[in-house]
């Protein structure tokens, strides 16, 4: 991709979606926010400020934002991933085979989100990925941000394991979240989003345990900008 | 437990069982290096040097080790796993309920050891708090250090996820993670070792694909020394 990929953020008027939403279209990328309705899609976009000459936020339901962008991003509650999925694959049934979904969608069980509790397949990176197939090229990331860490816009601290089965799919995730200050981590196949998907169990506890609000993750022992 | 305890290294000749003994030995702890020979054993603990007045390392066969043990660290490979805590069951099994089993065994199946593949138990370390039943307070840690900065005696430079179901009993290991040099955190009840544990996978995949030997992770958010 040459230039800057149109972005569709699916639950993008929840907390984790809006705030990735805000960050890209603060950082000049064309966002359209998803959600089940355009109206509240619509009403969404109105509160996000773009920079860089980047258009308006634009708000559309779901489908139609899919249909709209070159890469579309999940961000919708567990209990939704899999409608969610499916909604899309019709909506990219006729597009060329491959296009980059981030899957941002973490399996919390309530009540016990403290408590890893993975689903069968492994993974929700894996859900989405079997669910898709050649349709897309799905690459989870953005599991272990805090939500107002986005909002705040100060420095957010903590890496983004990114993972998918494609290299260059995981390359451009990369760039998309060094765009709005974070450093992406190469972490591999879509099996190890089971890592990056756990982990966010881990931090809501140590969030509790330590009384602290944004607990996240650094990896050591490489270079900083890497 | 007021005084030090004894400590238990199964596997105590490999990489990182001889390199946590090697730690323990030089902070003032008795280690007891279990080996499923006693003169692999013995061999092993001749080479470690003590420190603060600690009696040498010694050598015994698995069994011994246990018995002797007030505290367990089972450090062999996962093909290993389920007989040595068979094993070290009948060891303990008429010794008082509830001694700490210390377990760092990561579920690597080879070949693919740089792609997570966790049991469907959950966890290695769920497997061993089942199998141990109310013998053992099961708690994994460790998974994520590198053998190598162990023996290398500098700074580890990474965090230590303590998982386990009885609260105590994690505080116990972080104070031994603590006194060799790592900051342990309470990351919760034993089900959250698969985030610990998957993470092991893509730590060796980020060594390779960042040429570096010693990638690790730290908590951030939460107070330095916590």
């Amino acid at each position: 991709m040459q230039t800057r990929p149109t972005l569709a953020i699916i639950g993008g008027t929840g907390a984790l979606g809006s705030g990735l939403a805000t960050r890209w279209a603060a950082a000049g990328y064309t966002v359209i926010i998803g959600s089940r309705t355009a109206d509240k899609a619509k009403s969404a976009a109105l509160e996000i400020a773009t920079g860089n000459g980047a258009p308006p936020v634009r708000g559309e339901d779901n489908a139609t934002a899919a249909r709209l962008a070159d890469v579309i991003v999940i961000a919708v509650p567990f209990s939704h991933h899999d409608a969610t999925l499916r909604e899309i694959r019709e909506a990219i049934i006729d597009a060329p085979p491959g296009k980059i979904i981030v899957d941002a969608v973490v399996p919390l069980v309530p009540p016990k989100v403290a408590q890893v509790q993975m689903p069968a397949q492994g993974s929700a990176g894996q859900i989405a990925q079997e669910l898709l197939g050649d349709l897309a090229r799905v690459v989870s990331a953005f599991h272990n941000v805090g939500a107002a860490k986005l909002h705040n816009g100060g420095d957010i601290g903590c890496d983004v394991l990114v993972c998918g089965n494609d290299a260059e799919a995981r390359v451009e995730v990369i760039a998309l979240t060094a765009a709005i200050g974070m450093r992406g981590i190469d972490a591999g196949p879509i099996a190890n989003s089971a890592a990056a998907e756990a982990l966010t169990s881990v931090l809501i506890g140590i969030n509790r345990r330590y009384k602290v609000d944004c607990a996240g993750i650094r990896i050591t022992g490489i270079a900083a900008g890497a």
